[in-house]
């Protein structure tokens, strides 16, 4: 099944994030991941959503969505000329003998460490999916205690932006 | 209003996430930000839900979402216990003769450059949310052409495991 990312300009209301969720749910299509923040306009909320499913169900929940009075603008990211980046947070199983090679690894990912304890290491790193899966599947043999994925955030390369795209319809 | 963070441990089925965020706008509880991905087991996610609003409200929402089949687990993260991290994504406006001195901030804040053109430069960067605002604020004078939030990602410090937590309940 393909991926596909939809970023979409919504009102900033209570409620528009159930909506949205609910019309692919009600279709049994499944979110990978759903991202929402403010804009540099404070009323406009921007989500990024990953999805895997067929193209043809995918359009027909873009025409719903479109519909939604509290959706300003949906479009689909084209990964040809996207950057799509996700944050992870992991906390490895490290003993005192352990953790120099975890901060080794640390290092060649660019993973920051964000907490030391007696018995585990704590570190963000960003990347896009080939890169986290890859970093992911090096810590596995020490032991994941816990893993916290944002789902990914994107933009369009170069200097369209999503607003204007929106102006130009 | 206070602002609290919820971590949750969710059946990773379609149609949770429209229920969560729909339990929080049925009582008018604004979500300032929602995060969702798989964890180290596939079955399950694991949510970040960061909110504003009154703290009696938040407990009968919390004893609701208690109550959904799919919510395994549920857990506030103490501010002082914990690690918080961001990622936001930038599309800053940048003419050829101002994009030495963006370069330069980035270097400052630790962002990375993720696409340069004509007009423009495309940014990623984490951190707390008092980084962000400062390194946001900065940037405003040059332009903000693009803003993606990811939303809120968080980890109790130390060894201890929301699974844990969970199954010594």
């Amino acid at each position: 099944m393909d991926r596909y990312v939809i970023s979409a300009l919504v009102n900033n209301h209570s409620g528009v994030l159930s909506r949205i969720a609910g019309l692919f749910s009600r279709r049994g299509y499944n979110i990978d991941s759903l991202t929402v923040g403010v804009t540099e306009n404070p009323e406009i909320s921007r989500m990024t959503i990953a999805v895997r499913g067929d193209k043809f169900i995918l359009e027909q929940i873009t025409k719903q969505l479109n519909k939604l009075v509290d959706v300003v603008h949906l479009e689909e990211l084209d990964p040809d000329n996207s950057v799509f980046r996700e944050l992870i947070m992991i906390k490895v199983k490290a003993t005192i003998d352990r953790r120099a090679s975890i901060i080794e690894l640390a290092g060649i990912f660019k993973a920051k460490i964000v907490d030391v304890a007696t018995e585990s290491l704590s570190m963000e790193v960003t990347g896009d999916q080939a890169k986290l899966s890859a970093f992911i599947n090096l810590l596995q043999p020490y032991g994941i205690a816990e893993l916290v994925r944002t789902g990914l955030a994107g933009l369009e390369r170069g200097n369209a932006t999503i607003m204007e795209n929106y102006l130009k319809e």
